[in-house]
């Protein structure tokens, strides 16, 4: 069943083994006219590549992406744009210990049991290397935004129990500088330092973490369609989609739960531009499905890596009871969370990025209520 | 935008309006051969209808469906499935006081401002309404699923900070029965007593409350398609679309990113009739977005209903500041987590009932591994 | 297999069989702000009602539409438009003699074989009945294309080899006129008296004839999307949708395989307003799959009607020998490519309208080459 | 708009352009277990690869394929099949004089105005270079096909005026065998010898012919959905997506629309194995869009070839009229028609593996009618 794309008009297929030659990705339905350059692609990927601190799998990628289509002399055209990851550093020989085991909180088992496979090399298809090539379009999508002044900035929220202060006002700019000068790509210094002693501890153990991914943006009223493809049900869709992901909540998210209606609802305003405006933002920046021009806000829960040096029990494939244990040698994250980051702000920009090209067909007048950056 | 629709090869459409002539469901890839009748559809929506009590809306709908094609004899053909329901008490009137204000927690602002239309008499599209559509296309996708000895329950979880106990063991129909016997679908009686409690005293203040679904499944190994189309995604994607919800979770969720990676994994073991299964199920039943064939666990958050008769700060279609207040003698649930509850479970087995097609493609032979119940 | 569905953004899903209670269409992706009313579909309806004259099937068919939702005081809400069709003259049981054959040129025996069920009473789904929802579709997605002065035209071309001559030069409008107001859509006065006088010596013979419908569009330069969609294959794809449609030519069609190069190329020039246009039209206004700004022109044909009142060889379904033949009584077209000539127009209307909206996201700015009709 | 795909479940995306880099194609939802490699995938394109003679294009391309993806140790895996196909011999440069000038039967004026982009080095999208990707996909079609016993040919019918006769009965490996064994795909010698002769003369002349290519396939009963995506709609959907073809026939054809009913339909009778089977196939192998296990039969019309080295009358962008002549030393095929042979070959493949696919959720039993081939 094809089920590797993601998106209507703005729609991402991406493809590649964590261990074969190469991955990427073929956006499809990007429309012609956008300025983007590989180099720009590449920062992207520099800030989810590994291997740049401690805190993240010192697996080595050199996630330079060759654009194979689509762009001619720096502007899209309207073709699919087709951007290429080779995989450069993919040994797979230091797993031949346990190469035969099904892996807790891995999807070997699984995928043996629906493909009739088994390929020990690694992830295959469940590899968060996968999320590389969402980086990738999610590179071009957030150029798409930016035309239309539309920003999405994801953060740390939580690493290990240990929780950022609420945001306060910023600009999403000032955001982002502080985000991607932290090594963990949390905000706040006082938490961030917490947060790496929490991991420091684990590491040592050969134990991990999990975390809270949380992820702002600044869009127009109106986007987002309703019933089935609610902004905040495609948003939850992508990042369920992403690996280690448990759970999504939007605005006041599961505390909505234990709130009244009377603390809850959002009240309406006429603000200082003469612009009708929510009071409060619990909804998140959402009613019905559709932005309402307030923040659009919401978090992600990243289980703890499932890869530790800590011996677990398992069972081989010929189903003998056995211990699954990393090699101390073995390249893996303490706490995927981390690198979760900017794969949640990728993943929120293909999704902003479609919904407003989606957003184009909701009325007979194309002049829709979107403003455009001028040049 | 074309976007009305759930599901990949068991498709939904649902069409129609709170106050319009009926709603309705066009289920597009339904196999043949299944048996299915009015009264099994019927008996699905007298779940979610209002007004059986006082903690539920007391509009009177009166769901009885029209199956208007794709059975013959009380066999599906292949055909599309078209299930309408007429509304039958939909008195505006009582609304024309508050007709030109923006409503606190409803979709009003955001409809006007992406369609330019303003429609004073109810929710439209974004009303509950809707959703009695998807109970009854999910009656269909339930027999489907029986066919595979799939099955799903849903049930109150949490109230107004009130929570239910763990499950215990227990099998399925057990849960169903009990959660079905209570008017608000709490399977556990203490909980139960404590939930309506807390809804009654909101209930006289005029307020609402929010609450938490649970919904539980048993399915076979091998669900789900990797990446994009897993599982939980595809969940998560359904359940973030029903009106009110601001999250979803799926096994430890949320409390898994403060779990560490020897707490949250799930080893494996070989269980009684010699078969591989993950020893605890921390996970919630997928691994990589496929099924591990342990019970498929996931939790949705609700707000408080919006429609409260306190009143509330808001503006004015012309722009001038109001007071909103639902008339005292006008129909709204003091829960809608309550009414959610056969939702989910509608939901939930829309979403199963599509994978389990889409599994179909996943191997070359087309005897997979799924037990078929022998009539 | 969801796929009773046509359209990426203006997509309609029809479902309905010929002897159940009704048919009827979902249109998901209509722009809010149309105006529609019952009568304008209705209308439509008309045209391709049988009935009328002798030289259609007499089986009265009020189709008169009914609004189920999508239109609020007869403007589009950008809501699922439905418009559902009762069936009211389903007596099927004139047929009681023959409906345990295999009826030749029908698809009661490959529905038998896909679906592993056989409905005795007609053609279910695959009865031209179906085609009524495609022509009420067709009637709003006329609307919009209107809106933005794009216009079409169907009519008969060619029946029993009796031919049409060449269009001459006229306005759309003025070829609607004369098609629509000769009884088998002919607008050549002399070729429509040969054709009705071949219809009525085999229908006195109780046999039937094939036809050739054609289609004309006026549409803006830059519809069609490259490679897949093309305008050209969509139409395609729509027009071998069609029961009894045998093939599909567009421009020179058939006829460009016999040219060469030199003498099929247009050449291009800068017409009297200072545009670009092609000099000639053999590619019937496409180049590359998408439109070129000249008249679209294609070309559809259409076997004999399989129901005939002669004798014919079959089977039964316990597999003996057995003649067909259609009762004296029975109603059927003796040329179903007449009723065929307003379905192709709102067949050809819902792919322009589709492709229209899909050209809304070819590029960044939304302000494309469309003129609009300003009211 | 995402539009450069193809298929439901078994679906195809194909990226790049003729002067770019290189082509390619990500194959989604092929299931695992199927054994394909690079040489099978390599020996389809070389039958599409121009160069081979004077008949075709002197562009030399060395078409082997990179399997970047979804093959593991020679077997699918269930993920995502990418096919890589450098371009190595682009050389732009001789179209200095003409780059500036629309060109006849070309794309890029409608091009230019649908993106605003002008790519002078050559075809881009619109380049038949892109069906080399279709070509590699068919490849792995036609395996995943054969494991079903279904198979298809297709083959030079008409060029230039030149037909071919009937087709004998024969079987399919023997049709393929000289079809392949002649420079220009026409199994019948008498007339490949007249039509190589047109060719020469045109060819001298610096024009091209345009042609007819037939295809037959042998598949069981009942592939193909009712209604919309009926077998020969998503043929002929997949037949005018091909560059320069400009009409589609099954079976009868446009010939249907001259005959009488009695004369046109087929009856039915049992075979020697006891199965229904139509005595005549006039329908070409469906009824109702489902096959009815009689070969499948259609035909497609290409136009001439459009680039020829005669003088044709344009306009530059500048809009001055002009002159556009390829130059003598250009490239090009003096009939189109001839490499579009194993193209239509692949494309049909490509429809009946998704229709093969789709066809396996038509029913509650997964045992459908299909024969396999025991390895």
């Amino acid at each position: 069943m094809a089920a590797n794309f993601f998106g209507q008009i703005f729609r991402i297929t991406t493809f590649g083994e964590s261990h074969g030659p190469a991955i990427g990705v073929v956006i499809d339905g990007c429309p012609a006219g956008l300025l983007i350059t590989k180099e720009e692609i590449d920062q992207q990927l520099a800030f989810r590549r590994p291997g740049n601190n401690i805190y993240t799998s010192p697996r080595v990628e050199q996630d330079g992406v060759e654009i194979l289509s689509g762009v001619f002399q720096g502007t899209t055209t309207g073709a699919p744009i087709t951007l290429l990851i080779r995989n450069q550093d993919a040994c797979s020989d230091q797993y031949a210990a346990i190469k035969d085991l099904y892996r807790p909180g891995h999807a070997n088992f699984t995928y043996l049991e629906k493909y009739g496979l088994f390929d020990y090399r690694g992830g295959g298809r469940s590899s968060a290397r996968e999320t590389a090539a969402r980086v990738a379009a999610g590179a071009v999508a957030k150029k798409l935004l930016a035309h239309f002044q539309i920003d999405c900035v994801a953060f740390m929220a939580e690493i290990g129990g240990v929780e950022m202060p609420p945001l306060g006002d910023s600009t999403l700019s000032a955001l982002r500088e502080k985000t991607y000068s932290s090594p963990i790509f949390c905000p706040d210094i006082e938490a961030e330092k917490l947060m790496i002693q929490r991991i420091e501890e684990v590491s040592l153990d050969g134990d991990s973490l999990g975390g809270i991914v949380g992820c702002i943006a600044h869009l127009p009223v109106g986007l987002g369609d309703p019933v089935y493809a609610k902004l905040e049900a495609l948003l939850a869709f992508g990042m369920l989609s992403l690996p280690a992901s448990k759970g999504f909540e939007i605005g006041s998210g599961f505390e909505a739960a234990r709130k009244k209606g009377s603390e809850h609802n959002d009240g309406f305003m006429v603000n200082a531009e003469g612009k009708v405006e929510t009071i409060t933002n619990f909804s998140g920046g959402t009613l019905g499905g559709i932005s309402t021009g307030s923040p659009l806000f919401f978090r992600v829960a990243f289980k703890p890596t499932s890869s530790i040096k800590k011996p677990q029990q398992t069972v081989s494939l010929t189903g003998e009871s056995a211990v699954f244990q990393i090699p101390k040698t073995g390249r893996h994250d303490p706490c995927v969370a981390i690198r979760a980051v900017p794969v949640v702000e990728a993943m929120a920009a293909l999704v902003l990025a479609d919904s407003l090209l989606m957003h184009r067909s909701a009325r007979l007048s194309e002049q829709l209520t979107l403003a455009v950056t001028t040049p």
